[in-house]
């Protein structure tokens, strides 16, 4: 089985590494023996590691993925120019393709799959979301027949690392950046990560398998972690919560035509929960499904092997498919109807400093009733001449919530409305 | 799709009611319509909760499994007899056979495979082991390229939740499996569960999938749980631990050639592995993996629903390929060869109650010295006139502490050697 490889960066070395050292394992396994014949790099020059045959390596990457001495492609460039007119060009030449880029596959993941199904071969992207874990095809082959109503993911371990850092050092937003940024586990420009646009792609390809229905990028409500500060995670782990970057899918119904919630944003989750223990750079995806009740998937979210782990699955499916002439259920996904964040009902963690003088309680209490939010509980603390107040309400509308820090703002004795945070997992 | 269901107990009658609920949603993401056209049960009495044509339900399971208007046959009814022979002549048939037959499975599943293989059609059983977490599709496809190292995990329900109980209550054993027994979570006589039969099953099957090789359910070495006191389990908690019947499987290089070790037995692990957190009833499984690094993935190990979820995936999997003409990879695994019990290299602890008098502790520490045993921690409670050691070890050699524990037997200041638990996860 001859494969093209577009792009040998860190997760397509690895690539490499692994079908050398894995021959013999896949052929005693599968049945299968891959030659990688092509492979589009930016720089002849450079050591990959392995033995590559003499003009193996190219900068054409548009001839690798219509080259007739290629079998499978694999795509391992990124973002979604050039890829997509790669992408679709070898799927348009009968090629299965194998990929791992999210932002391709969030933006024209149904453009990509339709061309997959109508030339009769395998789009296959698992390495996409939560690197080696294997997610993407549980999700759907396992539970394809599951009715599932909510997917949780730690689905990026830059910002679970910068958070876990806060966590169990008490450090600040701006120091864990610095220390992920020296470890390499962040980039030097972080807003990729750090504002959620990372996760908000995957939450996108988790929701449109898990509901089979086509949620994009776009379509997906992002806050990112920037402004969560050491006071929010300290008085969290007090109240009995973590706080992660959460990518949250609803459905209401599970079914298809059913309307589904997709966003990012950072949330507190309770101690007790399973992913409450996720640390570090690790990912998981906790899943609730109808029968099969709760799921939980764990493992290496990034990394060039972990990665390469979940690139090689999909090839030897895609090999194998290929060599059978099937391919792997595609099935239609029309465009989701999505539910605006603004519908959105969960627990809410605000805090509100205010001036501590009589009534001030009372005239905030005032505007949480005014605007139909339920106060689970409350405590204060002070804070010189004035207070901060911590509420966790009970579970209320997101709209609600925000007319009601619309309302404290114009509250005289309200100084500044500090964060909020979602509380997921609870009641 | 025709579906033929042998026995239609609590995972049959979930399958029934979950073919009936979820028929669009299948229809939508799979362009599949079940019909169950046969249904071999004990009692044709029984309301099964849906509506079943005239005619469907029958004590005639052979016919059932060889009925020209059956596509798929899903077998449920457990135990090794009649079940092989079901199963067989179904194959035989040329019918894909679903099924969730441990016992089965880990004693002729290679016969089993490979009549399949020879009629061309799939055998599947994702139920047979961590009921409906996705488990054995991801290791077989997912990471089919992947050299596995070492698979742990927790797969019996009953004893997790008498463990946790013993862990989180400092209940008894004897009160903690009352306990799961007046909740159904353990049977009248609860050997096969308490006893690591069940768990010895799942882990040959495991085995069998993670390193290419077949394992068969006598292969595996078995301790069940019935020795273990609240007074391990607290000693191990003061020390960082928690007391899980663990499955454990190794492969010496992870290729289907290499020997493998398969054993189920209590075991300490610490209390920041991610199995130690898994609680009550839940399964999970903890893989590690030469590329992909460590993984695990957890849910519900048992109960109706999740095991019918997973039948159902596999269903879905099975009409798929039975309408694409293909089947799933199914690779010839030779006989695994084992590496004996005596060759387990790993920690232990080991509690020893001793005279308490001087000189006592030198001629215990010998034994260990003599047997090459090396001590890396020792504590010594009083006992009224006694003292009790607790020694955890280095990494030592299982038939160096066997003869440890019979040279200790030997020592006249020796009263008694307490419960002997290896350490995973741990050096």
């Amino acid at each position: 089985m001859r494969v093209g490889l577009l792009g040998c960066g860190a997760v397509g070395g690895a690539l490499l590494k692994l079908l050398h050292s894995d021959a013999e394992l896949i052929t005693a396994r599968c049945g299968l023996r891959f030659e990688v014949t092509r492979v589009a790099v930016r720089n002849l020059a450079k050591d990959r590691g392995v033995d590559l045959a003499e003009g193996v390596l190219t900068h054409d990457a548009a001839a690798v993925a219509t080259d007739p001495d290629v079998d499978v492609v694999v795509e391992l460039i990124g973002g979604t120019e050039p890829a997509r007119g790669l992408v679709s060009a070898a799927l348009s030449a009968g090629k299965p393709v194998v990929t791992g880029n999210k932002e391709l596959l969030a933006n024209f993941g149904r453009e990509l799959s339709d061309l997959a199904s109508a030339h009769g071969v395998d789009l296959l992207y698992e390495a996409a979301v939560g690197g080696g874990i294997p997610l993407l095809r549980p999700l759907r082959e396992s539970l394809a027949g599951e009715r599932i109503h909510r997917v949780l993911g730690i689905v990026n371990g830059t910002t679970n690392y910068i958070l876990s850092r806060m966590t169990e050092e008490g450090a600040s937003y701006a120091e864990a950046l610095a220390e992920a940024q020296s470890l390499g586990y962040a980039e030097g420009d972080p807003t990729a990560d750090v504002e959620g646009f990372d996760a908000a792609a995957k939450a996108a390809i988790l929701a449109t398998i898990a509901f089979g229905s086509e949620v994009m990028a776009g379509d997906v409500y992002r806050e990112g972690i920037s402004a969560v500060t050491a006071d929010d995670i300290e008085v969290a782990g007090r109240l009995g919560y973590v706080v992660k970057l959460l990518a949250v899918a609803e459905s209401e119904g599970g079914t298809a035509g059913a309307a589904v919630g997709v966003r990012v944003h950072p949330a507190m989750v309770p101690k007790s929960h399973p992913l409450a223990s996720v640390r570090g750079s690790f990912n998981a995806v906790f899943i609730e499904g109808e029968a099969v009740g709760e799921l939980m998937l764990y493992g290496r979210g990034a990394g060039g092997m972990p990665s390469a782990s979940a690139v090689l699955g999909d090839l030897i499916d895609a090999a194998h498919n290929l060599r059978a002439g099937s391919t792997s259920p595609t099935p239609h996904r029309p465009r989701a109807v999505m539910v605006p964040i603004d519908e959105l009902t969960t627990q809410y963690y605000l805090n509100v400093d205010v001036l501590d003088r009589p009534g001030v309680l009372a005239a905030v209490a005032e505007v949480f009733g005014e605007n139909r939010v339920s106060i689970r509980s409350m405590e204060q603390a002070g804070l010189g001449d004035d207070a901060r107040l911590i509420f966790i309400t009970h579970t209320a509308q997101e709209s609600d919530v925000q007319a009601t820090v619309t309302g404290l703002h114009q509250l005289g004795a309200v100084k500044r409305v500090g964060s909020l945070l979602r509380v997921v997992g609870g009641e």
